[in-house]
């Protein structure tokens, strides 16, 4: 057999998909799971996005333009506008996701062997783009403690070296749900400037903050142009995660050029998935006034819950629909597996994702769990119940 | 402003959109552009997958599963059973169209600086995914005297080193229409038994062949069930490029799992898109036919008119929809955007793709062109017409 090398096997596997067979085997013995390992939300897409697939007129499913119509990127540089980022159409490219645009970010500002520092805990795919472009992530650690807010910039300066390219963050995060306020954005524009690297930002969760704090963009930071670069997406915004449809967004047109020419590579983005991107951008406001009502409240009862098991501590998320536990264990990944394996309330029980996978630095995070409240108020509770329950008997505890 | 580092820079630029600013340019001026450059073909979609996306009745538009339905990849192993390549559902890997697959058969079966010989001219975006996956092209030549044939082995075993890890073909071919005989495929499983490599096929032009060849799928081959990747993809196929959707096919299970991780880093492949794509695989023979008949005829049209020209040698395609043609001139580069900017008949000129950046040798392919002939009979009879008018009076010519 053809002997495979490194680069593939290197890939990182998904902290949310390893437990998989497991969830499927405790399915079959009539266990029901409750999801809260996944990000799916199960809001409904607004209805005029999927009208306008339904309505549609093609004829000939042809390649799109390879950085999205003209018409949906002013339509897009317009949400922006709303959003107090002023840019224009030329500095957008439509993605297949915003996983898509997080490669081609990568690819553009990194060759082989240069470094992206990230704050860890980060969304886990991190590690899988960078993988698969030859970009190696240098972690620089944030802490459950104070609810992961911002390392001190010294921690990032001590990682800087002649390979590093940017900075990558997460705002609000994934998983640890945490909003950058605009002092901590301030702070990294600073360091950017200083150093001379980008900044990347993923906001694919900006709509998504509480408690009345706004989201401050990368973008709205004066003097940050040439090296702010946003990597966005529709999934979650919308609830159409199954679109495949983001944005890349800089006004450094040397990026620009350079993302372009993966685009091309990969001819076009989805073109049933940006019809109905492109009218999901005239949902009305009350959709997200509801989502954000929904969520926050979702979010209350988790974190109210948790609070009550002994020896769990929770980060208060603002914003996305994430947080991390840190739990009375020693090994998440043994606790997740016997949760499915061992455990259940009346033939229910959890899928949780252990959080060692957030983090690129070895050891850490083995006694977290990330939970995505993205489920009906009934079923969380029900989940944390049996969360406390399983944390009383379970053996390594 | 933040230094870009090289791999972004030396992404290539698409051949096929390089000239895309002079056709606009002509447009402005009053032309009209027959485009002989790309190719998105004219073929109406199949009813059956258009309606199968009008008919949906999803609300939440979610992630769908990372390798596509059971569902779907099952119809799809009974579709390659019918055309002789017997596989299930778990040798398959839906992807976000044939683009995708190239990515993820290169990113798993090489590393950073390891090589993939492919014969050239070869579809110039294997050069986009080979510099985003950091793996390095190593050309062998084909010729357009006897129609692009595979090169002797003798030429591959000359460039095969510790750092090879594939070879990768493309049948029939885009740009040369060529279509490779089973012996031919035979010698190449040879070769890869032999040294121990992965043989991918490129066969998403599978359906078109034409003066009653038959494809022979490099799976159909004895003994090569732990080397052969397939990539394919429904762009050309069902006229739905625009849906984006293709697979990754292999009987090798490290393959498929090693490529499962790259699909898992970027979710799951287009929802909607899957649906036209799995309504899609319900197309009557009929259609097949119908879309054949026309693909030979405007080939022979082409041809023939093409072969008028004095001075003009052409590669009879037996596949695909392209053609290579020579021409008596010193660089197609400039021939062609000189079409564009300063010359026409009627108002009309065409817009052709120099075929240089098919090659990766340099200053190969500089007095050829690659022809897509995906236009009406019509169209192609004009643009020959304006083509041979055209190098009576070109000034280099
Ligand atoms: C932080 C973050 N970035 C990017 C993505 C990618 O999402 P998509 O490719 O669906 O836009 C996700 C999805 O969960 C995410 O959580
Ligand atoms: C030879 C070949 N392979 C792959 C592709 C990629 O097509 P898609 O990503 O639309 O499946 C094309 C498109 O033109 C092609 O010609």
């Amino acid at each position: 057999m053809p002997s495979i090398s490194i680069k593939g096997k290197s890939m990182p596997e998904s902290p949310i998909r390893k437990l998989v067979p497991y969830a499927e085997k405790a399915k079959k013995r009539g266990i029901r799971v409750i999801h809260l390992n996944i990000g799916q939300p199960d809001i409904k897409t607004p209805q005029i996005a999927l009208d306008a697939v339904k309505n549609n007129n093609i004829e000939v499913l042809s390649y799109s333009r390879t950085e999205g119509s003209d018409a949906y990127r002013e339509k897009i540089a317009a949400y922006y506008s709303k959003k107090h980022i002023h840019v224009n159409a030329e500095q957008i490219i439509v993605t297949t996701g915003g996983s898509e645009a997080l490669s081609f970010a990568m690819g553009s500002i990194a060759d082989e062997g240069d470094e992206i520092i990230i704050p860890e805990p980060f969304y886990a795919n991190y590690n899988g783009f960078a993988t698969a472009t030859g970009v190696n992530v240098v972690p620089v650690v944030s802490n459950i403690e104070n609810n992961f807010a911002l390392p001190p910039i010294e921690e990032f300066e001590k990682l800087i070296t002649s390979k590093t390219k940017g900075i990558l963050i997460c705002n609000p995060g994934n998983p640890t749900g945490y909003l950058y306020s605009k002092e901590e954005i301030q702070k990294l524009a600073k360091i950017v400037k200083k150093h001379d690297l980008f900044l990347i930002a993923d906001e694919v969760y900006r709509e998504f903050t509480y408690d009345g704090r706004e989201h401050y963009s990368i973008l709205q930071e004066k003097g940050l142009e040439d090296h702010a670069i946003i990597v966005d997406s529709v999934s979650k915004r919308y609830s159409m995660c199954g679109a495949r449809i983001g944005c890349l967004v800089s006004k450094n047109k040397e990026i620009i050029q350079t993302a372009l020419k993966f685009a091309q590579a990969r001819l076009s983005p989805p073109t049933y998935a940006q019809i109905a991107s492109e009218a999901a951008l005239a949902t009305p406001q009350s959709y997200f006034d509801d989502v954000k009502t929904e969520y926050v409240s979702r979010r209350n009862i988790l974190i109210d819950e948790l609070s009550k098991i002994n020896g769990v501590t929770v980060a208060k998320p603002q914003g996305a629909f994430y947080c991390i536990a840190q739990l009375p264990i020693q090994d998440a990944d043994h606790f997740a597996q016997w949760l499915l394996d061992d455990f259940h309330i009346d033939d229910e029980t959890v899928m949780v994702a252990p959080a060692a996978g957030f983090y690129a630095t070895n050891g850490l995070g083995k006694n977290q769990i990330r939970i995505a409240y993205v489920l009906d108020k009934g079923s969380l509770k029900r989940a944390v119940r049996i969360l406390g329950e399983a944390l009383n008997v379970y053996p390594e505890g």
